[in-house]
């Protein structure tokens, strides 16, 4: 079985040891495993949104390939000086629609909410298992063919400690807030609300923008404008999914002008219930941290050389960024509203 | 000019703006710039080497579109709660040898500490102006075209701040030595001596290992054996410089057999003498910290979709690797050995 292993200088976690190979049951050539009619080439479904008339509209089921696996102890030990422990947690893909080949940009805001508030029920259900810290929902675009010949889908990770990078952002949202009793993410929003430079969108409560510090061209972040650390909670308000969805919408549009390529991730507050180390920053983490979705497009491969050190190179300043994604008028590449 | 901007969030740099473009003098045709004869088509030396025949062995020059540039004040600034300054450092190009297609594994030793000695000149030179808090020496080797056609060289770059990769090392450094008083690479380096399963190579008073929590397949560290935390210091003994490069040309033919491309980097103190920011791991560095090389080969893409989240997956565990990196013979890859 795969392990998690600390890296006591850097601390950050690395997944070590063999993935586990596809089970031949679903080894096939079979051409899409995720169009309806082929569910036997994938696992069984753990959760499925039914449409009116019976069928899945939205269906979530285990990885073929875990990383993570949910059955077995953590076995938290020390090897020496060293820290190790299980794999255990859960990889699944979720498969937003029955349509082959349409981007999550090209559905319906009706269907964006629904995957919206799938989102969600799986990160609350995932939450309920106290072996988890985090649960981590992405999507990765266009990365294995032709995107619009894809099936769009998303994975979540349920993991037993919390990724390296969300953890740096509870650690200095919680520096910020120390010294200011503010959360630096609200204070971000107010002041990038009042010089208008690098916002791109503003509707129903939520904000789009290209981040002063942007490690990529066109990166864009999208932020509920009221204080809110955790997304399952604060989408638990009437209309709220579907207001998140319409502004999701906006921002995939105006980002599949550059490239159907993409990357998009929520980071959220870790799982409250978990057992938890007994690191400060976990205690106070409603009031410092706010719960976003990053989205960055995969233009041209990077050319700094420099990038694993940790420091990154963005040729368009996000202010910059911000004009060409106003000017690119989303409507024009949804083949939905044809 | 391009501006450095720091992330309130994620507390990471990010250089932004345009890339000046390459002089219209210095664009030509012309089959390899670094090859001698071709001086012309390259910045003007900072740095050479010469050999016995008054003709330069090893090079140094501005890169022909550098990242950071010498000249101007930094002028740190305030853009309401963000943080700026100028693109202000260094950016050389250091080529290693007059020999076209032949990589850094393929020399000599001789040479090879020919060139470790250049870096550390280089890096003493860089770290006398005050400005730059860290140099940052690295090799990308065999990622623009077939390695073995390529000449190689060197990178270089001095920074007035920290890179986050190395930054995230002295702190957690400091953490360790605070409980233990004592260094981290000192304790990792006397716990792998003792079981010598992740150990590939000692000798001259350095050693090479697989990290515990390799992120990469085949990622190799070689460190020195006694406590220091800076490179240009600990070499300046007597010989020193010829022990790594044993070690070194070792560790590269080994990798070298896995993979041309590989990527390589020197982690050290920072600029000592730079006026420095008042956080309290830069004091006491020279206990915690301990300077070292990271080597990592560049097999398949990385197929972990999670990677940006710093969470990495590695399929080979380091004690593994490290079983494979001693059984490959070294000399078999070497034709100056012919």
């Amino acid at each position: 079985m795969a392990e998690l292993r600390l890296d006591p200088v850097q601390r950050r976690w690395v997944i070590t040891g063999k993935r586990p190979s596809l089970p031949a049951a679903l080894e096939s050539g079979v051409e899409c495993p995720f169009c309806p009619g082929n569910e036997r080439f994938t696992p069984p479904s753990v959760y499925e949104r039914k449409g009116k008339d019976g069928q899945w509209e939205v269906r979530v089921f285990p990885d073929r390939a875990p990383l993570f696996r949910i059955e077995g102890e953590l076995d938290r030990a020390g090897e020496g000086m060293f820290d190790r422990m299980n794999a255990v947690g859960a990889h699944e893909i979720l498969v937003a629609t029955r349509r082959h080949g349409v981007t999550l940009a090209q559905l319906s805001v009706e269907e964006i909410t629904e995957i919206v508030q799938v989102y969600r029920d799986r990160i609350l259900d995932l939450k309920r298992d106290h072996r988890f810290r985090y649960v981590c929902l992405f999507k990765v675009q266009g990365r294995s063919g032709p995107p619009t010949q894809e099936h769009s889908y998303s994975q979540i990770l349920a993991t037993p400690v919390v990724p390296s990078l969300v953890e740096a952002e509870f650690r200095w949202s919680q520096f910020h807030f120390r010294r200011k009793e503010r959360c630096v993410f609200c204070d971000i929003i107010q002041q990038e609300r009042e010089s208008a430079r690098r916002v791109v969108d503003e509707a129903g409560g939520f904000i789009s923008l290209c981040p002063y510090a942007a490690r990529f061209p066109y990166e864009l972040w999208i932020l509920p404008i009221d204080h809110a650390s955790s997304f399952e909670q604060d989408l638990a308000a009437e209309g709220r999914a579907a207001s998140l969805a319409e502004i999701l919408k906006t921002s995939l549009q105006r980002i599949e002008r550059l490239s159907l390529r993409l990357r998009m991730v929520i980071h959220s507050e870790p799982n409250m219930d978990a057992k938890r180390p007994s690191e400060d920053w976990w205690s106070t983490i409603r009031e410092d941290y706010h719960w976003h979705i990053e989205i960055v497009p995969e233009l041209e491969p990077d050319l700094n050389d420099f990038g694993p050190e940790g420091f990154y190179f963005n040729p368009i300043p996000a202010e910059e960024a911000a004009v060409v994604l106003r000017a690119l008028e989303p409507a024009a590449a949804d083949p939905s509203q044809e």
